[in-house]
């Protein structure tokens, strides 16, 4: 293992910090009650999802100009208002609703396991969400970050180098002093092969209860971990 | 007085949120007595930042491409050096000089002043210190910020309007619920003329014992405060 000291800690967010699935899921649940509605989430989370890296793509193939994440969400939304009969949604709701990324809950670990962690090293999330959803989802679920950083500040999505580079690049690091911290191996990987640390938290049931893909790691990461608060006890980070 | 309501309050930061001359004072007296040095350093201190507009003005200018302040500031020092009898220093004590801009320290009512104020609103630097700066100093004086914004990000110094544009459009937000808060008459001008809400927070000291400018607001900003726990007062925000 490199021994150059990591000062910056960069983390992955939806799926690795918070938990997207299941708060969509809750969320729709309201909905589904209070609309009388018969909607099936978690098919619909998961459809929601599934666009997700088919959309970035459009962008990172050069298909179409910088689209932040935002933006991309609400078209695949359009989408499933049609597929899932939603359409009796106001305009207003389904701006409301789009916006439940920017409301994700996180892990039962994640902020007390950050804010051990904020006291040693830089944290920043190195998403491929926008500013304005980073910032209000750490608002909602009490994220501490130092510094929003991510796709929309570098103008490319992850896996892109230059998304991972303008992260390093802002906070005046080398790479081989920053840690990706991640729930996906592609992302460890793309960041691992720059230069970047990397550990790995697994989230075994970020898609769900049948979830086949990222239960283990497959490199060879400096760590893997089950919490980021385990993170925060490996890299001696005192407790509360 | 507009009535939109204002979700983030975008900061100024050398002079507004922390007191540059005064540090640079104190680490220079502690030089003066570890080197056996006779620096004035109220004047060291005057002359840095006397070279602050003129060194950004040949990047708004376009006589040179961007750069952040780090390194403009490594260049005045450069010059100082020689001015003031300084070339005793190696290079990595120059460095770690250029650094005490990653390290000024809060006026005393600026940390519990943004603890208040987080809570109701998204608080953020915007400033034309670059984001490893800015994100140092927030660890060395505890600025409790949400997200670092400012010219490193926009590409601009301000008073550019990009710097400012871009930080609300990061945040998505129009200018108008946005509010910047400064001690510089000319900074709330700038961000006021593009529709910005405005508040000028007093540091008559900010220069010295003798200063002259920025003594008292000269527009009709939103608000006119002496401290920023004050403007917490102002805008309903409870103390600890």
């Amino acid at each position: 293992m490199p021994t150059s000291p990591v000062h910056a800690l960069l983390f992955d967010v939806f799926g690795t910090v918070v938990d997207w699935r299941n708060t969509i899921i809750d969320e729709g649940g309201v909905l589904n009650r209070s609309l009388a509605l018969d909607v099936d989430w978690p098919r619909f989370a998961d459809r929601w999802r599934s666009m997700y890296q088919p959309a970035m793509e459009q962008v990172r193939g050069g298909a179409r100009p910088w689209t932040v994440l935002d933006v991309l969400h609400r078209e695949s939304l359009d989408v499933l208002v049609e597929e899932f009969g939603l359409q009796r949604l106001s305009a207003a709701e389904r701006d409301h609703l789009n916006r439940v990324w920017h409301r994700l809950n996180p892990w039962p670990d994640s902020v007390a396991g950050l804010r051990r962690l904020k006291r040693h090293f830089i944290i920043a999330p190195l998403s491929n969400g926008n500013v304005s959803l980073l910032v209000n989802m750490a608002k909602h679920a009490g994220l501490p970050w130092d510094v929003i950083l991510g796709a929309e500040i570098a103008g490319h999505y992850k896996p892109q180098a230059e998304a991972y580079l303008a992260a390093a690049r802002l906070l005046d690091l080398p790479p081989g002093q920053c840690m990706m911290v991640a729930a996906h191996n592609d992302d460890l990987e793309a960041a691992g092969a720059l230069g970047f640390r990397t550990a790995f938290v697994a989230r075994p049931t970020e898609y769900g209860p049948d979830q086949e893909t990222d239960l283990a790691p497959t490199g060879d990461w400096d760590y893997t971990m089950h919490s980021i608060a385990a993170l925060a006890d490996v890299l001696g980070c005192a407790g509360d």
